[in-house]
């Protein structure tokens, strides 16, 4: 599989493998060693974590394959997250869900991504979410630290608008490589806000979450939903293409922009069906009548 | 009549004549051709074209008039746009209205609008809107064989942000010049989305599109519209003026970032109207007056 | 008190005491000297006022004392403001509101200022308002004759979007060290709209203007005024601190970008709740419980 060179420094598969729900495909370890490896034989080498993931849980699970075989960890990138404080029995005394970007929150929360992990780095730590109460002075001192002490090689955020991402860049001593935001041909809010444009200014890859919408698409609870499913399966006929996600899939690859899809499927299937999507063409006008069937009306 | 020079590298008049509605005047090329010489000698040399206008006619309309009297043509400085695919019997293949700023469809465009225009360079390009599937590397190496041949002398958008403008900028190697943009009294949204900010930041003259709102100021069909009418007709009355239109016009030229209105009329005498705005004078109360009766509201 | 060197420029009191109900505290000459004495000995020595503020009047009653006891002047710093022309008696000629940053219309402002609160320069002047009809030049060279004749030391703007703050600062010789701008537990705009990411890229110190949302939030008229006051008086009670108000300023004070709130109170007693607001912690969750207050839903 291509790979893709985030800002002239980090390697990443041109799909990554999301955790989020790692703990769903209720795979053994074993289990899920064989599905790594198929993964990684697949050409996907990089992984999406967070610390919150699973109520704090996937890392550990993650962990554990490497644990069994840790001659994985070098033929792979981990990325992970830090940043929310969730409400869980985890954490008894926390009252409501907040973010955390002091130093002292930051190391210790790679800290223990890296134990759960069975790693002594992460490839790329992404700040979760911008927060309101943010301090990039703090932020940039922690990212110094964990970059001297090798705890992480590569920095970069996720959900930040481009004056966040901008206000942060400019107290921190390295470049943020990517900023992990929703993008689907449900969700095209990252073609209004400014978002797609700043990428494209600034050589950034964006990495998508919720490719799919988080199941929206295959059922379509809404107008919008179903005229996106329509478009979808008219253009999957004219391609001859089995499945709808290698659709999908094939509409976030063909940006310009080069977004990096996260594919959050336990199922070897239909990660091969994102794979897929590598290998078809699709025309520009198939392109634009999946955004104007999610917009709703024809363009401007 | 006054020359405004854009970004120190095209002089353009003042007001300029919009060619988008060319066909509805339903002149013969003799009167198109006298009607071009009037223009020119009341001081109005700009001519604004778009390969689309008149469902892809305008430009040959107008092209039939330079090769009428080619003596014309280093009198004037041709505007024309590409980048929008319309649905016309004349393309056949198209299922839906898209964008292409694909380098062949730019060169292509372009070389259309020459042969139609019968002329041999354009003196300004624009892109005629964004697009969500926009590469600004290719339409920069596609800017940069346009130039280089000659085929176009100078760049600029339209109906782009500023962040949009700001990322085909920085990948160009040489200065987009103006943004043609909807400004009328009817819509301030370009003083509301950062746009006129943007151009005092850099300087930049942009080119009003539909200044008298596409006729919704003269016959309005709401509250608004009453509003702006009242107050334009109160201001007329003092200033002692015959028309609405100059009334419009000077409120659209008096503004310190130095709007460009592009007049589409075929009638001589409302083009007199709005070349008359140049000689009047407009107070600071009742430009406001004009803003605040669009807005509905009192400033804050 | 603490005092803040805004960009390196002006030190000022962290806290600044508004002048702009000042009519309404109906003090005599002789008791608004001793207030302001006694606000002084508090550690605020900043007082922030405006030409138009109790209708033009605000500016002299200040004058008054700064005449009667001239020695405290070069204890001080005062800030002024100009730009907005209100309807008033005392220009029967005006029919509106309206904005204006004429070259003329700054320099007579600052000028009437400075007769008015009988002192020969100001410390800081403020554009009062962004105006959709504005010329940064025209700013630029007031702004430049200011600082030459001394009338004016230092320059900011006051309720600017990032975008304006940008502009004028490209057309100005100096830096603008504050933007002073609507904050509170009520109104947190200011997070939304890119404000207080562009103070933390920029290090730029904005002040607060009613901070306790014009009483809003003593006087809850809705839902979310409502949920605010409670959470603020269960916070209270859990830092064991008298006064609502210490808590609004605290929730101010701690944020990294360095708000600077203006306390428009003629009472003492109430001062000296913000001034004790310097003195008391508060948790990153306590913070976060009020801002989700206000917001009326959990983070995303």
């Amino acid at each position: 599989m291509k790979k893709v060179t985030l800002s002239n420094q980090l390697e990443v598969s041109r799909i990554i493998h999301g955790h989020w729900r790692l703990l769903n495909w209720n795979l053994s370890t074993k289990e899920l060693t064989e599905l790594t490896q198929s993964i990684i034989d697949l050409g996907i080498t990089t992984f999406d974590h967070a610390d919150i993931y699973g109520n704090y849980e996937c890392e550990s699970a993650f962990g554990k394959v490497l644990k069994e075989k840790p001659e994985l960890r070098n033929q792979i990138q981990i990325i992970s997250k830090c940043g929310i404080k969730l409400i869980s029995e985890k954490y008894p005394n926390r009252k409501v869900k907040t973010y955390d970007y002091s130093y002292d929150h930051i190391i210790h929360s790679v800290e223990n991504s890296l134990k759960n992990l069975e790693t002594d780095h992460l490839d790329l730590l992404l700040l979760h979410r911008p927060s309101p109460l943010f301090d990039p002075v703090e932020v940039s001192k922690a990212f110094d630290d964990l970059k001297s002490t090798g705890k992480v090689t590569h920095f970069g955020v996720s959900n930040f608008s481009p004056m966040q991402f901008e206000m942060l860049q400019s107290e921190c001593n390295f470049g943020l490589i990517t900023n992990q935001i929703e993008i689907s041909p449900y969700n095209l809010s990252a073609f209004e806000d400014g978002n797609i444009d700043f990428f494209l200014q600034k050589g950034i890859n964006p990495m998508a979450w919720s490719p799919l919408a988080g199941g929206e698409i295959f059922n379509p609870k809404n107008e919008k939903g179903k005229r996106v499913l329509d478009e979808l399966k008219m253009v999957r006929e004219e391609l001859g293409v089995m499945q709808l996600d290698t659709i999908i899939y094939k509409w976030l690859l063909k940006h310009p922009v080069g977004i990096i899809p996260i594919i959050g499927t336990g199922k070897l299937s239909r990660i091969k069906n994102a794979v897929d999507s590598l290998e078809i063409e699709m025309t520009d006008e198939q392109w634009f009548r999946i955004y104007i069937a999610s917009q709703g009306e024809e363009l401007p």
